[in-house]
């Protein structure tokens, strides 16, 4: 199956590890990013460079895109010099970016209309996830498309789920995002009452964890906390960029999001303060600029 | 240190198995319940009766009680008839209920008054914790009162953790609440947000439970919310006691918590609606009575 030849698009935090590991497990691969120093570096390790996102699907059976935001994908798809320019019968493109899942199947359809097939198959995992080549992929589309891209996917992935169809994997990486936010949300809340209230926060998060209310995030993010380490394992900004989809998809479906809707709001003010930068468990400065707590002191 | 006599207050779901534990350890065990048929089934079981709470205490080195909510304690302990009639300079009272932290250390000084030791040791792994003997114990109260207790607790629990001073175990405990619910509430709104949506709920949570979003809630709670299971590992009507300690212990310090303060909102909707004691996923059903999605459908 590693004659697949793989084109990929987009070389930021996760793409340029992600497309690394497919140069590592053989796949011929074809680059293209807007800035050069990293399809310079992709270059070095092996890969073939385009010049166009075009140039990209005229050279590959998969296409696959990590870029930033629906527009982005937009863009690299459908925009001029866009991969749908440069298709054929056969050509499978598999976005691995966090989008909207109404974008998401509109483009299926645009795509098939030109004899092309798409996947949607958002990761999670974070940047060290992708260098570890251990990301958890969820797919959206066809099955026989999925097990094309199957070989391709566990180069870079260690827990691979077809959801469904078109978009579902992106629901489906929405609502981990949806889980994800209020388990931070819960430790954040936490941990200031368990500091305003004068315990060993240490210890509490010991026990927290061991117990039934376990979380990752109780578990890798309140220690962070506790030494006031605010290095985004991933940050605010895209935590809230996938929390604007949340918003967004339910705000199509007609459906209230109370809880979603509250953590959303908060890490607003994170952005206010220019903490965008800083990863999620950031959430906890909001609570504590509100309350005047300080945690970990 | 088996030879410590160890009194036990409460055979409720809890209170029942955790002195059976003590029994099978070889603990001798002197037991009072309000309702009968729980002594008469201890003393089966190996341990004697008392007469009164005052009672229990008068042949005990350690007296536990595990009871309903703040008053109950404070009966049991300074009630007519109650423990602190019965007792001596060197007896340790250990109160593994769930209730109020600013009670707690009032007891404790009012104990300490007649020459008794407190410690409260409030627990977390529900029934099936208490019965295989591997509760979490989280202990608040002077070092060597706690030494003196281990063994006591050790045949209870398997993570038994001091956390601090007076009080120090039941705010750790509302830490644990805290976070519980919120994990709950995220997974609740993830499931309602992914049935309307279409996608496949099962494969939704076996990705959202490997990765960055796990949780306890996600592993345990969401398979069982997908099969319509609302049996009670944990009733809502207990959950909702804790969150008024929560809520409670934050108006004593005077701390806002709006995450708390959603998530009992809407299990109170569960109470209105006669579900207090189905298990805390029935916050699906509040949501669902909202949105007039049915999960698992």
């Amino acid at each position: 199956m590693s004659e697949l030849k793989v084109g990929f698009i987009g070389l930021g935090i996760m793409g340029k590890p992600m497309s690394k590991n497919l140069v590592r497990a053989g796949f011929p691969v074809t680059v293209y990013n807007r800035s050069k120093p990293a399809v310079e570096e992709l270059v070095a390790f092996g890969a073939k460079a385009a010049g166009s996102c075009r140039e990209v699907a005229e050279q590959s059976d998969v296409v696959i895109t990590i870029v930033s935001d629906t527009p982005d994908v937009l863009q690299v798809m459908t925009g001029s010099g866009g991969v749908l320019e440069g298709t054929r019968e056969g050509l499978i493109c598999a976005d691995m970016s966090t989008i909207s899942p109404k974008a998401t199947r509109e483009l299926a359809e645009e795509a098939a209309r030109r004899g092309v097939e798409t996947l949607d198959a958002p990761v999670s995992g974070g940047e060290k996830g992708a260098i570890e080549g251990t990301l958890s992929i969820m797919v959206g589309g066809e099955q026989a498309a999925f097990e094309k891209c199957l070989p391709v996917f566990q180069a870079m992935g260690k827990k691979i789920v077809r959801i469904g169809g078109h978009g579902d994997g992106q629901t489906c990486k929405l609502c981990n995002q949806i889980v994800g936010a209020l388990n931070m949300l819960g430790l954040a809340e936490a941990l200031v009452f368990g500091q305003k209230s004068g315990i060993d926060l240490e210890k509490m998060l010991e026990v927290v964890g061991g117990g039934a209310a376990a979380s990752w995030a109780v578990q890798n993010l309140g220690p962070k906390v506790i030494k006031r380490d605010f290095e985004p394992g991933f940050m605010v900004t895209l935590q809230q960029k996938d929390m604007r989809l949340v918003l967004g998809a339910a705000e199509e479906i007609k459906l209230p999001t109370l809880a979603s809707g509250l953590v959303h709001q908060l890490w607003k003010q994170n952005e206010a303060d220019d903490q965008g930068r800083k990863g999620i468990q950031a959430l906890v400065l909001a609570l504590e600029k509100l309350t005047g707590v300080t945690v970990g002191e």
